[in-house]
């Protein structure tokens, strides 16, 4: 692991290109340390001035007085090498190169920005940025705001990186003005050395932060972000943007870079153990549950409540996030009959009304925290003026400092005139939101995270497959698509469930055919011109019997003319229908994809990925993250299927793709699933070949 | 219309069960009256006291000195009507009953309910509640904070209305804080008399009121709340608790109602023109942009901004919500190439970088607003110490007074340091967010606004029908569902589109019917046994000649044995299947729906509704509105579907509901769609009869 204390810890910063124009980064640069009690010295360079903000100046980095391991390099583009070479003669080990010009303004920039990185690697100096801002660190010891920006901050236990500058002054401010603070701060633009993975790797390491916030514009080096970060224990909260097609243009206008294509970042994320998030205040108001709170066991949501209303908008939201709302057991119940008024609701939500005491609170918060049904705790707490609120608050705090394994979020539904409940509860590390619906979604993100961590507990399975025969038989393919049959043959190889089949030269066969397969099948005809099989008449399924087989077979063979081959399948009705399929991604190697078919993949994007092969609980999680992942199990009276089989097709699937790179591609569409998984037929293959 | 000034603008105010103690709800009640400042007398009254809060109390209602028009009772639920009956003899016109223990009780509490309402009417005392908070009025004639709560409240331009309090409570709270401030407020509770259409029509006659806020946990009466809501002119933004059973089960222990079922508010809401949010925050943020932005023609979107990176969370957030982001013209791109840094992007969004001075920002914002390609402008503003931020406010406040008619929203990503550069674009009117995707959620729901209401500008069109046939057809038919051949029949009469088809007794029929309709064809067994017939064998698609008939029609007889009727029926190859439906809702008379078949209407509840007879407009917009009805369009490479021609098929399908009562529900799945409406098919029809 790389250690960046130079950046997030240095002893002594000089900032080259410093003046005394109020308005400039060097300058806002200079006071920013100051202000936030930098511990070293702080050395301007500027050729002629003699004090910058009341600081001596010097005319070189070689001629400051004592030992320099940072300096902030803002001068124009092509004197930052010559600088650089100054530095590493001073003994310099890390420089920020806040100056723009470079790989984000095109080619040219780019061959700069490449020199930049070796010079710095050949000299041992590494290089922050450049086009970048900076770093910040919260630390009491090494109290470091390196940067030109103009956030508050506030110590706390998230820490920050993201490329654009923008969106990380926009996480920042957010969660210092919201109390909640951050741990370190780095915003490192182009990134053209010191790497993303590598910061969070040292984060990772740093036991104050306890959580780390992510937002990509792009990746420089997928294999390198999956290596690393793969290994990272702390949980990992992402954003990135370009999910539009408008968005990733504007991307690329941004820092010369398209990644129209969304589905790395998902497979990353996913093998990386980053959980992803849609928008910057989704992401934020997750972090501040994570800065403080444990990951659940599972995902039973409790809520206690003195006003109804908001409670249910709260369980609106929760549910469709995949949390359960069970009821609390019978005893709970009885005792909080007991205890409350007699107008409560002792459900879930439990609804003490208004004018529920700081008593009330203790006793329904307690036993539904140690009722043992629930994984998470909430509270929506409304203010009323006839109530003693601060006891309210002290009354949570002392439960949760009694019940720290358990997460446990309060919606604070209040203005500043309670300030001081508002104040107890933050000082007790408890997350505090503003609308119930926010404290539902960061409490399904404390439930997501969990899920996405136990799947790196997995182990890639043993699996009976015939490793050689398939190699023999890819060995003899030529680039391009394999030919249907030899493709099922493949799949049959590695034991998945491909549908009985029969290929035929000549319609004589057919029959023949048919009748070892058995009754009703599905006939297919096969011939280089057709591409619409179905529309073509080429495809006829259900057939009973012999004289319906022979009666389809003659209407193929007049209407279609020269037909290579028939397939005769057995006929599988019904069903529920998947889509699995394998991609090589730039990098990383075979990737295995899981989706519910057609419009699911297409439009809504319900897919998950996995790289190959998969472990057990890899391909479990696949199975169960899936947004419409309900339509799976039992829904609207009609059973589930089995998800033990699909689990078994997906890891045979990455299985193959694993042993053998020669497969570039390959798409299983539809997979029919059934609720008895021996049921379950691929029912369509294709399989392509790269050398 | 229901004049509500008693409640809102009333001129002596009795607060009945009033007393000293601090903590309690008369007391508060009072304490907030006078701290926002009522301009009339208060009357506390009290059997006993003689003083409450240094006002003078009195024994009764009747024994206050001058005319009381307003009177909260907070008195035993056994007590109310006796006081109802005194508060009728001292002319009081309207009555807050803040008392609980009513309908939300159950029956019995139903019943004494309803007693209060109908003894109200009976003396001509109007009703408010009860189990309700009560009302305000920032009006600063008619200063009112007549109700216990904490909020602190700010004039502005938003009326709130909720049934339940805490909701009521974070709406508000959240609005007031943020600056922009309410208008009017009532939280009516069980709302047995006075109504939440009757507050939101005197609302739509303040001219105060600029957009109204409503939140729902249940509809009293759906078909008052159409004929009431559907006429109001102001933009309403509605919300409803119980989206999900877990929800609405909720709901019912809070209020004594279920509604598990959504649909109703979908219909109620579309009909009505009342935009749907899913959460409170979305709500809110919109809410800030309706207080004083007028409503956009279209859904082009043009993003000036200084930080690229938040412009791009924005993008990613509109594109998906219907917003489009074009570039500006050629025109507007050379001019800001010529007046920008070299290093800004020009073109959507326009990025100038964070060192753009307040005549930049003037040059660019001024290009865009009057470029002509965007119906809404956002600016997502990010405030660096190095530029000028108030000027760079003041210019865009000058621009929006100069271009009022163009929505005009602004993020402003900052902290309370900029303070003054925040209060000059809210003085300005100018709706503030903090993070980019709020914004583009905002400008979002403006543009759904201006389609909402757009529909009701739309006028029921004449189609020739035949009237006649189908209610003589009708009128035959027993109670049930239609004999398929008879339900075909009725959809042909209203010019519908139903796959060419004829219906034989015996098999011996059949060829000569294909050879009618054209090969090739489907044959279908109908039997009363048969419930699935695709897997029964029953249905054999695409038979190209006769031979392959033959061959199907044999084995069909052979498998299912007693055959009722054979439908032949036109095959339709390809298209879109959508689904068309018609149910009858309770009170409100036929309801036509639209959605994408399957699992689109089962899983994704992507369905819009419409009430028959449809008009023109209302089956464009059902049509239009639809979340993924960008699957209709051109999608991935295919062309899109003839929307002209679903529309006619929305119409005819309301006629006939809206002309045949009898009809209780009907559906029309799928309908086949294509390029070329011409070959619109219904394939399949449902249609019960009720009588």
């Amino acid at each position: 692991m790389a250690n960046l204390d130079m950046f997030f810890k240095p002893n002594a910063i000089a900032v080259i290109g410093a003046n005394n124009k109020e308005l400039t980064i060097p300058y806002r640069i200079i006071s920013n340390l100051q202000a936030y009690g930098f511990k070293g010295p702080i050395y301007p360079v500027h050729p002629k001035e003699k004090v910058v903000k009341e600081l001596p100046a010097f005319p070189s980095i070689l001629d400051t007085p004592g030992p320099v391991d940072l300096a902030h390099i803002i001068l124009r583009r092509d004197l930052v090498p010559a600088t650089i070479r100054d530095c590493a003669k001073k003994g310099v080990k890390g420089v920020v190169v806040n100056t723009s010009g470079f790989s984000e303004t095109g080619p040219e920039g780019k061959k700069l920005e490449d020199e930049l990185r070796d010079l710095g690697r050949s000299l041992g100096v590494r290089v922050f940025g450049p086009n970048c801002q900076g770093m910040m660190n919260t630390d009491l010891d090494h109290p470091l705001y390196s940067n030109f920006t103009f956030a508050r901050i506030k110590p706390g236990h998230i820490s920050i990186l993201a490329q654009g500058g923008g969106v990380a002054e926009v996480l920042n401010s957010y969660l210092s003005e919201a109390g909640v603070g951050i741990r370190m701060y780095a915003s490192n633009g182009n990134a053209c050395d010191v790497s993303i993975p590598e910061i969070l790797e040292y984060w990772d390491a740093d036991p104050e932060t306890h959580v780390m916030v992510l937002h990509l514009e792009s990746f420089a080096d997928p294999k390198a972000f999956l290596d690393v970060v793969s290994k990272i224990k702390k949980p990992i909260l992402g954003m990135k943007s370009g999910t539009t097609p408008e968005g990733a243009r504007a991307v690329a206008s941004h820092t010369g870079r398209l990644m129209a294509e969304d589905t790395i970042t998902d497979i990353l994320f996913d093998e990386c153990g980053v959980l992803r998030f849609r928008t910057a205040q989704e992401l934020c108001e997750a972090a501040i549950a994570f800065a403080n709170q444990p990951l659940p066991k599972g995902r039973k949501l409790g809520i206690v409540t003195n006003a109804g209303s908001p409670a249910i908008l709260a369980t609106d939201e929760a549910v469709p996030l995949g949390l359960a709302l069970p009821d609390p057991t019978e005893k709970t119940q009885t005792l909080l009959r007991e205890k409350l008024f007699a107008t409560s609701s002792v459900h879930n939500p439990v609804d003490m009304m208004a004018t529920a005491t700081p008593e009330n609170w203790a006793t329904a918060v307690e036993a539904v925290v140690k009722d043992g049904t629930y994984d998470i705790v909430t509270t929506s707490f409304i203010t009323p003026f006839f109530v003693d609120c601060e006891g309210v608050a002290r009354e949570l705090a002392r439960i949760h400092r009694e019940n720290p394994e358990l997460p446990f979020l309060v919606c604070l539904m209040t203005n500043p005139l309670w300030e001081k409940t508002r104040k107890i509860l933050a000082d007790a590390g408890l997350p505090t939101y503003y609308f119930p619906e926010s404290a539902a979604r960061a409490a399904a993100a404390l439930a997501d995270m969990a899920d996405l961590k136990a799947r790196a507990k997995g182990k890639v399975p043993e699996l009976k497959v015939d490793r050689d025969a398939v190699a023999k038989l890819l060995a003899a393919a030529p680039d391009g698509f394999l030919p249907a049959e030899k493709a099922s043959e493949v799949l049959r190889l590695y034991g998945l469930p491909v549908a009985r089949e029969k290929w035929c030269a000549s319609a004589d066969a057919v029959p023949a055919a048919a009748k070892e397969i058995g009754y009703p099948v599905v006939l297919k005809a096969h011939a280089t011109a057709l591409v619409h099989k179905t529309e073509a008449g080429a495809v006829a399924v259900n057939l009973g019997d012999e004289k319906a087989l022979r009666a389809a077979l003659d209407g193929m063979t007049k209407s279609i003319g020269k037909v290579d081959a028939f397939q005769v399948q057995e006929f599988v009705a019904g069903g529920t229908e998947v889509a699995v399929g394998a991609v090589r991604a730039e990098g990383l190697g075979a990737t295995v994809m899981f989706g519910l078919g057609g419009i699911y993949i297409e439009a809504l994007h319900d897919v998950r990925f996995g790289l190959a092969p998969l472990t057990d609980l890899g391909a479990e999680s696949m199975i169960r993250r899936l947004k419409f992942g309900k339509l799976l199990g039992p829904f609207r009276g009609k059973p589930g299927v089995d998800q033990a089989k699909l689990r078994d097709v997906l890891l045979r699937v990455g299985r193959l793709v694993a042993d053998h790179p020669v497969i570039a591609e390959m798409d299983l569409n539809p997979v029919l699933a059934f609720p008895d998984g021996a049921r379950t037929r691929v029912a369509d293959v294709r399989l392509r070949v790269a050398k």
